[in-house]
C-alpha cells in the first residue's frame, strides 16, 4: 500500500496542499486564464478537476472529447498548479441514464429515482460499472503520464445519495454476496433467525433486499444488507482504482465523509493510497469546532495515524442545511488549521469559484460571487500565505494520543435497527459526549477500530458497542489485563456479529470484563430521569442488575431499579487495569467528573495543563522536531507555556506564547 | 355458539390458564426438555404453539412436515401442559410469497409490500385463502384429536399489518361486497352522494378502493372500504374456523387487540367460541393501569359478559414502542390479576422464552435472556403460584356494572374521516376521558354495542357517537324513557349509517332525546378555550344553539356563542329518566363533578365506597359465591371493608382487609 | 378584451351579485322549487351551476343528458335569477378515468393518482382535453343563448389538486414547451447550468420533469417546470374559452385562488373577460380580516383595477382546515363588504345549500343544515338586503392607492426552490409583513406585477424579489429616478430569469439603485437574532456589506457582521426619489417605524387620518361620485369624519359617521 508522502504539491520544497475543486466547465474559456492568475495570487497549489465532467468528456457513448480538459490541465501545469484528477464517474450523464434506465437506483418503496440531480446509479448496475470502467480507462490512458496529475480522485463521496438500492439487480447481487458470506442456506437461516415469524428461506432465489414491508423486516436481513451495500460501493471503487493503477503510478484516493453512516470506512481505508476526507460544519451543532476535531481524529484513525488530506471543506456557508451559517472572520483559518493540526497535509475546498447556476450556487467558494473585492477573498489569500509558511509540516505525523475511542460501523448499523428498547440509544451521541469531555479538557484522543490494535493507549473508551464478536471482546479484556483502563457505556456487548443476544445476563460479551450482571433494561421515557447516589441523575436508560466483582461507583437511588449499579469500576488483571461501566446517560458536567477520575487513575493528562476550555493544543512530529498547534476558540488572549519558533508569525517563542482571541499559532520546537 | 367453560386447563380441578406463546422452533431440540421442566416449575398449564410455523410445517407447497410438532405436543402432553394450537396461517413463508407475488398487499400509494417481516398477505387473495385452508386442514387432520390440544388459535392478530389492501384483487372483492350491500348502482350512488364532484358511477367495474387521490376520496367509499376490510378478514377467519370445526370438537378462537381500530370486533365476536385478547401497556400512557382496565372491560363486552382469555400480554417491556418501559416489581402480577378480575380466565404471555434473534428479541418473556437467576423469573413463578390458588374462579362471571359505555366501530371510522370540522374530535379520547372518571371514582363499567341490549344499566355513556341509525337512536331514547340516564357528548348523532347529515338542527338523530337544537358548530383552535357559566372552560369544541326542553346546566359565558347551552339535562319519560348533553370538552376535574352529579342522580355507587383513587375493586361471581378483587395501585396500604377468605394469602378476612402498597387481594365471600 | 360591466345581475337597475354555487343534482327535484323560493327570500340574483355536473350531463361518452339542467335553468330564469354556467369540466366522471387511465395525474414519486375525489386529470392529457372540449361545445351549443346565462365559468379552481403532473405525457409536453422557450439545446443547457453535476443534455428526448431524484434536481429544470405547469393549465382554459366565445357572447371567467402558488395569475388574467376569485379565511391566521384585504387587493391588481367578482367565499366555517373556525355574528357581512369595498361587484358563496353527503358536507353554506330557523340564515338574508341597497356601486372602481407592492410568481417559485441559504426566507411572509403595516395604519395599497406600470404610485414595496430581469430592474430604478420611493427587502435582485446569480456583489441587479454592496449572506439560525443600531433586532437574515452611496439608517451592532448596513436609504435621481433597503427581518413594531418614515417622506397618508388600527377605510368611485367604506373590526364604536349619505342605513351623514362595533358603513359622497 502506497501512502501519501507529502509530495503531492511539492514544487521543490515540501508544501501543504491548498486549493479545491475546480470546475472550469461552468465558465467560458476566457475565465480560465483569470482563474489561474487568481489561484497563484491566493497560493493555490492543488486543484481537483473533472469530478462531474462525464457528460462533457464522453458526450456520446464511447466517444470522448478531451480537448477542453487538455487545455485546462496544460494551463494549470504551466502555472505550477498540481492536479487531483477525477476519473469523472461521480455522476453519469443524461444520455447514460436515459439509455440504461435499469441503472437508476430504486428506493425501498420501489420508486425508481430519476436523473437530473447527481449520483443516480445503482451500485450493482453492470451497465454503470462497465461504462464507469470504460471512462476511467480512457481518462487514465490520456492523462496517466500528465505531469500536472499527482493524485487520482475516484468518483466522489461514494454513497452520498445512492447508498442503498433495492432493485432486482441489487437483489441478485445481494444474494451473491450472501452466498459468499454463508456456507449454506441453513447457515443463513440460522444467522437471521428465520425460524421465527415463518421467515425460513427454502431457496436462495427467495431472498430480497429489505424492501418496504408491513412491519419490521428481519434484522439479520437488514444488517447484512448494510454490510452488502458498503461492500458493493467498495467494489465500484476497487474496480476503477485497479484500472488507474494499471496505467499510472500516481496515488489513488476517494473522498470520505467522516462518520458517514452507510460506509464502513475501516474496510475501505486500506484500499486507498491516500485517505482523503470531506468535512462540513453543521450550523446547528452545539460546538462545530469540537465536531470538526472529532471528525479529523476519526479520519486520522482511518489513515492509521498517517497524514491524510482534507479534500473538501468550505470557505463559509454551505447550501444544503436548512439555515446555512456563514463563517465568522477568522473561522475559516481556524477550521483549516484544526484539520492540519490533526493530520491533514493541507486544506482543500469545494470549490474554487462560486457557481452562478445549478444546485450549489449558494455554496461558498474560494472566489465568492462578490469577487476579489471581499473579506472572504482576503481571508483566502491570507490562508494561502499561512499554509505556505507551514510547508515543512508536510509528511509529519500527529503525536499518538493516550486515549482512544473505539468506533465500529457494523455495530452502529445494528444498534440503529428498529424494534429496540429505546430510540434514544444512539452510539454517535454517546461517542460525541465522551469526545466532548476530552476536547474540553484538552486531552487528545484517537479513534481505533474494534479490531485494534490498542497498543500504546492508556485508556479505551467504548461507547455503545452493541454488536461485538467474542474475539474482539477478548481483545478488550486483554487490554485491561495488560494494565489498560476500559470504559464501556450501556447497550454494549449485547449481540454477536449475527445480531444474536448473548444470554445469561447482559452484557453477555463483556460481563466478566466489567464484573457486572444486568438482568433487565429499564429504558426511561422522554424527559424522565432517575437520581443516582452520585454524579447526578441518569437519563435515557437504567437497568436492573448487580455487580459481580466490580465496585459500585454510583447506584440508582430511586425508582424500580433502586439499588442497582449505575456506574461501576472493576479491577482487572494483575496490574493497574480496570474496566468501568456507565449504565445510564449522565449530564455533561457529571460525565466530566467521572472521566476526570478515570483519566487521573490512568495517568492521562492534557498536552498543556491549565488551559481554559476550547483552547485546542495538538502536536505533530517529524523525527525529533515537534509542531505544536494552539487554536484559541475563545474570545480572550490566552498565554500558553511553549518554546521554539512560531511559524505563522515567524517569531521566536521563549516560554510563553500569547495566542490572540480566535487565533492560531504553530510552534516548532 | 359454544362458549368457553373454564375447562381448557382443567386437569381434574378448575384452573386459570397460565402460560403463553411457545415457539420451540427457535431453539435446538434439547432446549425443549428444559422448557418443559421450567414450565412446570412456573406452574404453566397452557401454551400456544405453532403460530408462526407455516414455513416449517409446509416447507414445500403441499408437503407437510409434522415430525417436530408431534414431538413438541407429545412432550407438552406428557408434562400435563395443555395446548392452544395455531393453524399456523399467521404469516405465509417466503416460498409462498415468492411463488404468488400477487398475494402481497398493496398500499394506497400502489406500493406492493414485500415479505421478510410478517403477515404479508392480501386478505382477499384467493391464493392465500386456498393455501391457508389447505394448511388448516392438514393441521387439524393431524392434531384434531390430540389430547393436549384444548383450543384452536386461528391466525394471529388479524389485520395488525395488513388491514387494508388496495390491489386489483381487493378492488374486485370490494365490488362484490358492495353488490351485496346495495341493491343497485343507483342505491350506491345515492349512499355515497356521488352526485357531487362528478363522482357518479355508471358501471360497477369503475369502482375502486380509496387509493391515493388528489384530495379527499368520497367519504362513503372510505367508510364502506373500512366495513369491507373488516369483513374480508372476518371471512378469512370464518373459512379456517369452519375447517377446524369440521374436524375437531375443541373451541376456536383468534386473538383480538382490544380497541384495535380496523376490525369491528362486535361483528367478529359471535363467530368465536371463546373471545381472547392481546393487551400491551403503552409506556407513554398517562395511566397504563387505567387503560388496561378499560381494555379488559371492552373485551368482556365483546364476550357478552362471559369469561374470556387474555391470550397475550407481556411480563415486562415490549419492543415496538419508541421507548419501551419495563414493568416495576409487582406490576406484572397486578396487571395479570386486573385482567382476571375483569373476566379473563387466565393470563397468557407473549412469549415463553425470550428470543435471541429476530424482530422481537427485545420483547420480554416469561423466561428472560438472563435466565432463571432473575427477579423476572421469580415474579413469574410467583404469578404461577398465585393463579394456581385462584383456580376456582375459572368460569365465574364478572358482576354486571350499572354504567355502560356505548362503543361502535363504524361510528369511530366515520368520525375519523377527513374533511371534518376539527381534527381534535376523537371518540377514543372522549371514551377514555369518561372511563377515567369512573375508574378513578371506583365505579364499575361495561362496554356495550350500540345495538344493546341496555337492560340492567342505570346509566349509558355515549361518547361522540357520530354515526347512528334511527333504530339505534330510538333504542337510546327508549332506555331513557324507561327511567335510565343517558349522557351524550358532542358530535354524536350527526349522520346516519351512510354518513349523511340529518338536517334540521344537530344532533338530528338525538335532538328530541336531548331536548336541544344546535344550529352550528364552533370548533376551537389549538390552545383556545371558552369559559362556561359552570364547570370551568371548554376546549376543542363549542356550539351555537338553544335548548328545546332541556335544562341548561352550564352555558358558554363568552365568545361568539355566549349564551348557548354547553351542558344540558333533559328529563325524559314519565319516570326518572334523563338525557344529558356535553357540548364541549371539560377539564378532568370538572368532568368528575358533572359525572358525580349524573351518577348520584341515577343512584350509582362504587362497589366499595370511600376508597382513595386508584384502588381498583371488581367482583366476579359464581352462583352465590363472590370473588372481590382489590388491586392497590397506590404506594400506601389501604384498608377495605370486606369479609370472607382471602385466596392469595389464604387468610380469613373479618370486616377489614388491609391491601399492601402495590398489592392484590381476592376475597371469596 | 371584454371586461365586466356591472350588468351580470342587472334586472333593470344596477346590482351587486349575490348568490353562490348551486348544485341541485344533490337534491331531489322537489327541493329545487323550495330552493328558488328561498333564494328570492334572501335576495339571491346570481348562481353558479353545473360546476361538477360532467357525470350527469354526459353519463356515457358522447351521449348528453341536458333535461335536468334545462329544468334548473328555466326555473331560475323564471325567478329572475341569473346564471354563471359552468362548462362542467372541473372533474371528469369515473367512466372517463376508468376508460382513459393515462389521463390520471402522476406524482413526482411515480404514483398515478386515482379518481374518487375530484380534478383527477393530467393537464397535458390529450384524452382529457378532447373530452373537455367536446363537453364544452355541447354545453355552449345548448345554452349559449339561454337568457338566464350571463357568465361562463370554465372548469374550477384550476390546479387545486393537479397543478403538477410528472407522467410521460407531461414529459413530452414539457419538452415541447422547452423547445418553444429555447432556441436550441445548447441554450437550454446554458440556462439550466447543466455543465455542473454532469447534467448536460445531448438530446431533447432525455429531458424529464423533475421527478424524485437522489438529491436536488437542477433548479433551472424545476423553475421551468413550474412555468410550464402554469402555462399548461392556462392552455386548457384557453381552449375551452375559445369554444365558449365561438358560440356565445357572454363573458368568460374561471375562478382564481388569490395568491395560489402554482399559477402565475398575472399571465392568466388577460385571458379572462372577468376576473373572479375564491377566497377563504384561514382559521389559524394571525388576522384573517387583514389577510382577506390583502387577497382582495391582489385580485384587483390582477383585474388591472377594474371590478372583479368574488366567486366563492364561505358563510361560515370550511371543512378543509385542521380546525375549521365558524364565523362570529356579523363577520360574514364584514367579510363580504370588505371584498366589495376592494373591488368585487358582489359576493358569491360556496354553496347555496349545505350538502348532506360527500367530502364537503361540513362546509358552511347560505342555507345551513339547520335550515331557515338559524342565525346564519338570518344573517344571509340581511346580507342580501344590504347588497341590494348597494346596487349602484356596480361598475364603480376602487380609488387607486399611492402605495403598491410588487408581486411576481416566477420569483416566488425560484425563491422557494431547495438548496438556498435559509428555509426561513419566504417572500409571502415578507409581503404579508409589509402589507400588515399598511393595513394597520390605514394606508391603502395595490398589487402590481413586476412589469408595471408603476405610474401614479408614490411608493413601491418590493419584498424578496429574488428573481428579476435586467429590464424590470431598470424599471424599478426608473421609478425612483422619476421621484418615487422604492423599498426593497433582502434576497431581492439576486438572480436573473434563468436563476443565475448576478455576480460582483449582491444584490447584483439592484446594487446601483440601492447604493449598497453585499459581499456575503449571514443567515441566522432558529431563534437567533442580532441587535441593530436602531429599530431593534434582526431575525432570519444578516449580511456582510457596505454602502456605496446609500445612507445607513441602521447597522448591525454585534456579531460577525457588526458594522455592516442593515437598513439603508439611497437618494436617487434629481428629484425626491429614494431607494430603501431592509437587510433583515424586523419585529412588526420596528417595521412600523421604518415604514412610517418612508411613507411620511413620500407624502403618503391614510384616506382618513387618526383612526385606530383595524378600522378599514376604502373608497370606490364612479365618475364624480365616491363610495367610502368603513369596516370597523374593533369592539368599540368609532367616529369617522365623513359626509354624504350612508347607504346601508339610508341615513344622511353630516361630518361624523359613528360606525358601530363590528359594523360596516358605506357613505356616498
Amino acid at each position: 500500500m502506497q501512502r501519501f508522502t507529502g509530495r503531492l504539491t511539492d514544487t521543490g520544497r515540501p508544501a501543504l496542499a491548498f486549493g479545491g475543486d475546480y470546475n472550469p466547465e461552468q465558465w467560458p474559456e476566457p475565465v480560465w486564464a483569470e482563474d489561474v492568475v487568481l489561484m497563484r495570487e491566493a497560493g493555490v497549489n492543488l486543484v481537483t478537476v473533472a469530478v462531474f465532467s462525464w457528460a462533457l468528456l464522453e458526450p456520446v457513448e464511447g466517444e470522448f472529447d478531451f480537448g477542453w480538459l487538455d487545455r485546462v490541465l496544460d494551463l494549470l501545469h504551466s502555472a505550477g498548479i498540481r492536479v487531483d484528477l477525477a476519473n469523472a464517474t461521480a455522476s453519469p450523464p443524461p444520455w447514460f441514464s436515459s439509455r440504461y434506465p435499469q441503472s437508476l437506483p430504486v428506493t425501498e418503496d420501489g420508486v425508481r429515482l430519476s436523473y437530473g440531480s447527481r449520483q443516480a446509479f445503482c451500485p450493482s448496475s453492470p451497465d454503470f460499472r462497465r461504462a464507469a470502467g470504460a471512462l476511467t480507462e480512457a481518462v487514465v490512458r490520456r492523462y496517466g503520464e500528465h505531469p500536472a496529475v499527482v493524485l487520482w480522485h475516484v468518483s466522489n463521496e461514494y454513497g452520498c445519495h445512492n447508498a442503498y438500492c433495492y432493485c432486482d439487480v441489487s437483489a441478485a447481487a445481494f444474494r451473491d454476496w450472501l452466498r459468499r458470506r454463508y456456507a449454506s442456506l441453513d447457515e443463513l437461516n440460522a444467522a437471521w433467525g428465520t425460524a421465527f415469524w415463518s421467515q425460513r428461506y427454502s431457496d436462495w432465489a427467495e431472498i430480497l433486499p429489505p424492501r418496504r414491508s408491513g412491519t419490521w423486516v428481519n434484522p439479520g436481513q437488514q444488517l447484512d444488507f448494510r454490510r452488502f451495500s458498503s461492500d458493493e460501493l467498495l467494489d465500484c471503487f476497487r474496480a476503477d482504482a485497479a484500472i488507474l493503477r494499471a496505467h499510472s503510478r500516481q496515488p489513488v484516493t476517494t473522498n470520505f465523509m467522516s462518520f458517514f453512516a452507510p460506509l464502513d470506512y475501516f474496510r475501505w481505508a486500506p484500499e486507498l493510497d491516500l485517505v482523503s476526507n470531506d468535512h462540513y460544519l453543521i450550523a446547528a451543532d452545539a460546538d462545530p469546532a469540537e465536531e470538526l476535531a472529532m471528525s479529523a481524529d476519526l479520519v486520522r484513525g482511518l489513515a492509521s495515524g498517517q497524514p491524510w488530506l482534507l479534500m473538501e471543506h468550505s470557505s463559509s456557508a454551505v447550501n444544503w442545511q436548512p439555515r446555512n451559517r456563514a463563517k465568522a472572520p477568522g473561522e475559516m483559518l481556524r477550521n483549516s488549521l484544526q484539520h492540519v493540526a490533526r493530520g491533514s497535509d493541507g486544506a482543500l475546498f469545494f470549490q474554487w469559484r462560486a457557481s452562478t447556476a445549478g444546485a450549489e450556487k449558494f455554496h461558498s467558494a474560494l472566489l465568492p460571487h462578490a469577487g476579489r473585492d471581499s473579506l472572504r477573498w482576503r481571508e483566502v489569500t491570507e490562508l494561502g500565505a499561512v499554509l505556505g509558511r507551514l510547508g515543512e509540516l508536510a509528511g509529519s505525523v500527529v503525536e499518538p494520543a493516550e486515549v482512544a475511542i473505539v468506533h465500529d460501523w457494523p455495530s452502529r448499523w445494528a444498534a440503529g435497527l428498529d424494534s429496540h428498547p429505546s430510540v434514544d440509544v444512539d452510539p454517535m451521541a454517546s461517542t460525541r459526549q465522551l469526545y466532548s469531555v476530552l476536547w474540553r479538557s484538552g486531552v487528545r484522543c484517537d479513534f481505533v477500530p474494534v479490531s485494534g490494535p490498542f497498543t500504546g493507549y492508556r485508556v479505551l473508551l467504548v461507547p455503545q458497542l452493541y454488536l461485538l464478536s467474542a474475539e474482539h471482546a477478548r481483545a478488550l479484556a486483554g487490554f485491561a489485563e495488560a494494565g489498560g483502563t476500559v470504559l464501556v457505556t450501556y447497550f454494549s456487548g449485547i449481540v454477536d456479529p449475527a445480531d444474536h443476544i448473548v444470554t445469561g445476563g447482559y452484557p453477555g460479551l463483556l460481563r466478566e470484563l466489567l464484573g457486572i450482571r444486568i438482568e433487565e433494561f429499564f429504558p426511561l421515557l422522554t424527559a424522565e430521569s432517575v437520581p443516582l447516589t452520585g454524579y447526578g441523575n441518569g437519563r435515557i436508560w437504567s437497568e436492573l442488575g448487580r455487580t459481580e466483582g466490580a465496585e459500585v461507583v454510583a447506584a440508582y437511588a430511586a425508582g424500580p431499579v433502586a439499588g442497582s449499579p449505575a456506574i461501576t469500576r472493576n479491577p482487572v488483571g494483575p496490574g493497574p487495569g480496570s474496566a468501568w461501566y456507565l449504565g445510564t446517560t449522565l449530564a455533561d458536567r457529571h460525565l466530566d467528573d467521572v472521566l476526570a477520575r478515570v483519566l487521573a487513575e490512568a495517568g492521562v493528562e492534557p498536552l498543556v495543563a491549565g488551559l481554559p476550555p476550547r483552547v485546542e493544543v495538538v502536536r505533530r512530529r517529524a523525527g525529533t522536531t515537534s509542531y505544536t498547534f494552539v487554536v484559541n476558540h475563545t474570545g480572550e488572549p490566552v498565554p500558553v507555556g511553549l518554546a521554539g519558533t512560531e511559524l505563522i508569525t515567524g517569531s521566536p517563542v521563549e516560554g510563553t506564547l500569547l495566542v490572540p482571541p480566535g487565533g492560531v499559532r504553530v510552534v516548532r520546537g
